[in-house]
């Protein structure tokens, strides 16, 4: 196993930072190293906010279900996927430009993340730590109010950067057999390798908690599906212009 | 810069390969690597579909544009999101799951690019090439069928991986300043900053091709968004139970 695999396998989220800041010099080869990954057609389709301004971050602490450390990371961004870059450019150009397509969605927030991971993995090769925010979406409206982001631009997630003042333990996964399949998407033995897995996590949560969590996979999934998650989403997205036709 | 951020910055899609195959052990490693990618809510969702029969390859290389590499590269996977598998365990597990959000094609669609990115990055740090291959929304519907997609999985994009035969230029990227906002989204310079990148650009094409390709990041773009771009996306999409509710 090389370094750099290591490195990739040895991910977990970090939330809690030393108060070291990471020099701007770095900060931007970690986004440099993002725009390298691959990007559908060369579109680029995604813009990075750097949300600088203590009140913003603050706010977008609370928006985003409380989580403090996106106050507290040295450095914390939105990664917004932005079809108005792209479409403004080809307009410009002399393209009659269709938007709204379910397509474009697809794309600008397949780019993003791929950029994304890109800045996670440059930013962890120096030491640093992370945590993805996908709470940006619990209010995405106010919060893109606050960024303020244009029609065809959408807040994807945030990331909190910074130097780790933990050290956690790297989180179980899937086995690889469950999710990789050879030729043909076959099940049949999903829910014994997930009752497998369901004793792997419940282990995993007892022995971090002392014996006080006393849950699995599928009991922690039970709240994500059984209430409609984030059911503001289609709307906030119609709004920005995504209208998934 | 550290030898991982040179790896990343040094990414191009490789698109010819060379006979030699990758190591199963070796490839099982990339998608364990793939596996530790942030997972949003620990959900996981998604599936790798490995094409090993010749003949579903050479017919996934056609109805994907006529790619041959997907035919000829060492080993070839079709990145699927996946609800169905973290649904179906919070079923058994006695939740009453409510399907076919738009948040989650959000959800499964960015955990399985974080995913893919991984195995990209852990195939290029191994010296493999790759190259993502969209073109397998062509024809989602088709290759769905060849891969026994149930409902609640639609494949995101394809993956070629294999050893390069081939060394093509870094492609440019915008400018770090044009992609990266402080505090609040603003264009204003957008205009001048593309014009400048489809110097950069025109430039590149003109030197690959000695002279041939006479055109830059704007005119590419044009045909992307004049035409519907893959207009069958939301259909498929509704008919695989991902509604966008």
């Amino acid at each position: 196993m090389n370094p750099t695999i290591e490195l990739l396998k040895s991910h977990r989220s970090i939330r809690k930072f030393t108060d070291q800041a990471i020099p701007r010099e770095l900060f931007v080869e970690l986004i440099r190293a993002g725009q390298s990954a691959a990007t559908s057609s060369h579109v680029q389709a995604y813009s990075v906010i750097h949300v600088v301004n203590p009140q913003n971050r603050q706010k977008i602490a609370e928006l985003a279900g409380g989580q403090a450390y996106i106050a507290e990371c040295s450095d914390f961004l939105v990664f917004c996927a932005d079809m108005k870059r792209s479409t403004g450019a080809a307009e410009r150009a002399g393209a009659d430009v269709v938007r709204g397509m379910t397509e474009q969605l697809v794309v600008a927030s397949v780019d993003t993340a791929l950029m994304a991971q890109n800045v996670a993995i440059a930013a962890e090769s120096e030491g640093l730590g992370l945590c993805y925010i996908g709470g940006i979406r619990n209010n995405p409206a106010e919060i893109s109010e606050i960024l303020h982001l244009p029609e065809h631009v959408y807040p994807v997630f945030g990331m909190c950067l910074g130097y780790p003042d933990q050290r956690p333990e790297v989180k179980p996964r899937l086995p690889a057999e469950t999710i990789l399949k050879e030729d043909y998407y076959q099940d049949e033995q999903d829910e014994a390798q997930v009752a497998d897995f369901d004793a792997t996590m419940n282990t995993y949560y007892l022995e971090r908690t002392g014996g006080n969590k006393d849950t699995n996979w599928s009991e922690q999934l039970k709240p994500l599906f059984t209430s409609k998650l984030r059911p503001h989403m289609k709307d906030f997205l119609h709004g920005k212009g995504f209208r998934m036709e």
